[in-house]
């Protein structure tokens, strides 16, 4: 097993030494070269073209996409796989397979689902989704999968990075959400480490709503099966925002998708769900 | 088992019947009476003051705190033991045990985490946060668990509104971050329901994010044991961003987050995690 890795930042740094305890030979390039040298047993590339050369397979874990774009500007990809681990957006992974293929090499995006203390930890569940053509995906299953899980995404490059950024966004308002919870408690009598269980189990109790939106949104129905509806929400969100007052919280946090709310109620759908709001985040402006 | 209802909406009508199936005589008010002589099996009262006067236990499942206000006017209640799940806020709740205790009542709070579909239904895990004296919730706790679990908040009468609000209120920003994750990817050739378990897995992980807070919030260490700093978030939010943009999804979910953990970053913690965003929801006017 014989991979070049390009970045030695914390996560390329994480990945390496993960490889090199499964007994690969990694060859690194980092612009600065000394982050590379402190990784005990690898072999120090002086540039990012000598990296490549070293390698049929090059994993690429830099800064962002123009990183990528600069440092590979005069590798040889002919020939070569690249797994492009870098954060991106979808159209940047898009744009960066075409490159790509442009330059003779086989291309897999990737979004990274952990932090570097995940890596090589099992049971810590961190994994990377990755898109592009499944042939390449399956040639190197194998290797991908010693630091980290692997979740195929699909053909279409840019799927890993948006899957990668949905979960994030996600993961967002949810967190959002928790601080709204905690500020609205932390200032009572409360056993702070009681509550929390309590909040992370009735937000575990919530899981299977994303089924039920998934297929709200394939069916375009919005109704059947709903047991509390948009008329029944908007009339307790009020209640939401006179606790918030009552104990001294902003509601901003929580006011915008309730605003929303309000207004899919307003254009006549009381007995919807709230998936319908989803379709009020549409812009119409899609790049 | 004899219990008074005051209150045969779609929850209070649940919860009877499911009394009722359980062999205890329940006597009911509703300011509609056709609503109360609907079910089959129970008492119908003509008046709040005499559904008080049939049982020691008396439930209220009305509309808002005033309407709970309005129907006891005329009740005599001394003596009785009165468990309020009417939706209220925790000053609603605490002024209400005041008002109770005034009358010679013992007073129990409730909080309802179900919809009617759950009730009587133990495998759909509803329950309902009980606060105010521990001998009166123990005293009735086998009555009570007979349509839906029970969970004892504590003494403090608003505890269990404040838990029933918080809770939703976190579920709030769960669904605001899940809605915007659907927007992104709706749009895409992306089987949606493949997509959902992904997202669940993924917000389900974060489980444990829970306990971090609550821990940090009572010590007030926001640093130590950080995998992943504000300083690196609100660099990834810029990609969020960025996708959300190309996608044409508007932002509008999940900036208000994102703006505070800049003003986290730029008021100079870059190694904390997310908890400090909690402290910049103090509009330090609480009432």
């Amino acid at each position: 097993m014989n991979i070049s890795v390009l970045g030695a930042g914390a996560m390329g740094a994480a990945l390496i030494r993960s490889w090199l305890a499964a007994g690969a030979g990694v060859t690194v390039w980092n612009r600065t070269a000394s982050r590379a040298r402190a990784i005990e047993g690898v072999h120090v590339a002086d540039t990012a073209a000598e990296a490549v050369a070293a390698s049929d397979l090059v994993i690429v874990v830099l800064l962002d996409d123009a990183s990528v774009g600069q440092a590979l500007a005069g590798a040889d990809l002919a020939g070569k796989d690249v797994v492009n681990l870098t954060t991106s957006t979808p159209a940047e992974a898009r744009a960066r397979a075409e490159w790509a293929a442009d330059r003779g090499a086989r291309y897999l995006d990737g979004g990274i689902m952990a932090v570097p203390p995940m890596v090589g930890v099992p049971e810590a569940g961190g994994y990377v989704f990755y898109s592009g053509p499944a042939e390449v995906f399956e040639a190197h299953r194998d290797t991908l999968a010693v630091p980290l899980g692997t979740r195929y995404a699909g053909a279409d490059a840019g799927l890993a990075a948006l899957y990668d950024i949905a979960l994030l966004s996600a993961m967002t308002g949810l967190f959002a959400g928790i601080s709204h919870a905690f500020a609205l408690v932390r200032g009572e009598q409360v056993d702070l480490k009681q509550f929390a269980p309590l909040l992370t189990g009735w937000l575990a109790a919530m899981g299977p709503v994303t089924d039920e939106i998934a297929a709200q949104l394939v069916s375009g129905d919005y109704v059947t099966g709903v047991t509390s509806n948009l008329a029944m929400m908007v009339e307790g969100n009020a209640t939401l925002l006179r606790t918030a007052e009552e104990q001294g919280v902003s509601p901003e946090l929580l006011t915008p998708y309730m605003d929303l709310m309000a207004r899919r109620l307003a254009a006549g759908h009381p007995d919807e769900g709230s998936t319908g709001v989803i379709e009020l985040l549409d812009t119409g402006v899609a790049v």
